[in-house]
């Protein structure tokens, strides 16, 4: 750490993030707490999340300011499914003694990219060492209109069930980062880098969708076989898929097939994609697949709501029940 | 883990905190991210601290349950310095695969403990598996009138110097609890242990400084020498602390001096008291010492602010200029 003891480090990284714009942080990083004024009519938001070095990513899979914009982006993806806006971070890292400076200066530069890109500000954090792996530990907090924030409880028979984007991106750049790079056209290998290492947390799909009445929405951490569901089960109904309607990008589908996967099994199971899954009456679908066009937002309706529980999909061979498989940390 | 699942685990533990009473929780834990009703006429406090297994604490010194009360005591402490309330806590751990459950069981009754005891409710979280030591990670959502949150830069020329409590107690007991037992009363055994594992953040201290318009406050997490800096340079004064008024529990003293240990080295230099220390007007510290009296809180004044920079004291040796020196994650 070139000498910084623990108060310099804080510093110097702070420093690094540049001066906050935002008017509404009071009191941001360096006094006890932050400050924050809030305004009228308004929830506020928040969600945590944390990553550990050799669980979440490692070196070969991701770069250091990858590690950082991806942890914010994870939580502001919380805050695109509530329907909110991104305002405030708190950022805890836990660090090894012999961990380079310039890994944190990368670090807390992807921090800054995913704070600019998504207009929300770093007001307080906390630094500290430890004998094991790198954490990084987000927190943050967002708005939304008062009593309009979406959530997995709210589908309803005869809505239309949606997703944004395109999902499997993440699993199968991951693999791809991992190693298995043989025969993949460069322009490939760049998307599914990209997509693994700095997903785009749907924050505006999520503000039309509140905006058009969306009965519920879910980020992609787990994959969509497991976000479907847990929508299912909070909102006591069954999820119709028609497997053929899910979105998955040609290079996805392109390396998945170069490699004798079926390219759904990314897109069922994969996760960390950070798109949007949900329902929306049809007239509310419509109304926001309308505005998400124009405005360049890629978003599929994929299935409907049924009567029932679970979750189902029309394949090539029939109907099949699809069960939640998502990555699990005590498995 | 009892073949719990990730799944599994935070059903389990989020049980064990039992169920949120505070009306302001629209959604707690359970969606993307909790949505948390506003107060007219607030601003909103934030603040996050992470606690390493083998660096902030080991199983000689804590018990599960105190490390789960403490991390969440520490962010507490945080608002209270702000003269805040302290509302909704969001909790994030890393924990080893071999971690036994029963140890993650009475790390959240710890939890509930501090939360029942302040007034606040866990709405978040994350649990993720580590390769390292455990790690919990805090954050700490709290409420301030707006405009009236206690600040380190706000001591004038004129002002007392104020701490609450007593200070050295958690070093004190630190070294108690780290094995130099020798000869220590069993009442004061089990006040040394108490005040190392069970620090009571200030909130209400905190409130009625914020009442009477106190100039500045801090919270002891790294010592009166390192706090007391903080404020004299973030305030661009000078603080001259009498030595002999510093408040120093009779059973820390004699601790001390049975090892041949000058009680005030704990004082100064101890931290984790999570006392607060600031600033008043003669006026206000009158103010808040009857207040504080009637409600049978310690607060003492213990210097007063004089022009010019640093923290000097007035002891038997003279005056002496004391310089910062808490603990330092990267010495």
């Amino acid at each position: 750490l070139n000498g910084l003891d623990e108060f310099g480090l804080i510093r110097h990284l702070v420093d690094r993030l540049g001066a906050t714009s935002r008017p509404d942080v009071r009191v941001g990083v360096g006094d006890d707490a932050a400050v924050l004024a809030q305004q009228a009519g308004e929830e506020t938001l928040v969600t945590t999340d944390a990553m550990v070095e050799g669980i979440h990513f490692n070196q070969t899979t991701m770069r250091w300011q990858d590690v950082g914009y991806k942890c914010i982006a994870v939580s502001l993806s919380d805050i695109a499914a509530m329907g909110g806006q991104a305002r405030h971070v708190v950022l805890s890292i836990a660090v090894p003694k012999t961990q380079p400076l310039d890994t944190l200066e990368a670090l807390y530069d992807g921090v800054r990219d995913a704070c600019e890109a998504y207009g929300c500000a770093v007001v307080g954090g906390d630094v500290v060492s430890t004998t094991g792996p790198f954490v990084i530990t987000s927190t943050v907090l967002g708005a939304v209109p008062t009593g309009s924030a979406l959530l997995r409880s709210g589908a309803k028979v005869g809505d239309a069930v949606y997703v944004t984007g395109f999902v499997g991106s993440s699993e199968a750049g991951l693999r791809f980062l991992s190693g298995d790079t043989g025969g993949v056209p460069a322009d490939d290998a760049l998307l599914l880098e990209r997509w693994h290492r700095r997903p785009e947390p749907q924050l505006r799909a999520g503000e039309i969708l509140r905006e058009v009445g969306a009965s519920s929405c879910n980020d992609i951490s787990d994959g969509l076989a497991s976000e479907l569901n847990e929508i299912a089960k909070a909102s006591g109904v069954r999820l119709r898929i028609q497997t053929n309607r899910i979105p998955i990008a040609p290079a996805v589908k392109n390396y998945a097939r170069s490699r004798g996967i079926d390219p759904l099994e990314f897109a069922w199971y994969g996760g960390e994609d950070y798109q949007l899954v949900g329902t929306a009456s049809p007239l509310a679908f419509a109304r926001a697949l309308s505005i998400c066009e124009s405005q360049g937002i890629r978003i599929t309706q994929i299935g409907r709501v049924e009567p029932g529980d679970g979750v189902v999909a029309d394949g090539p061979t029939g109907l099949d029940v699809i069960y939640p498989r998502g990555y699990n940390h005590f498995a």
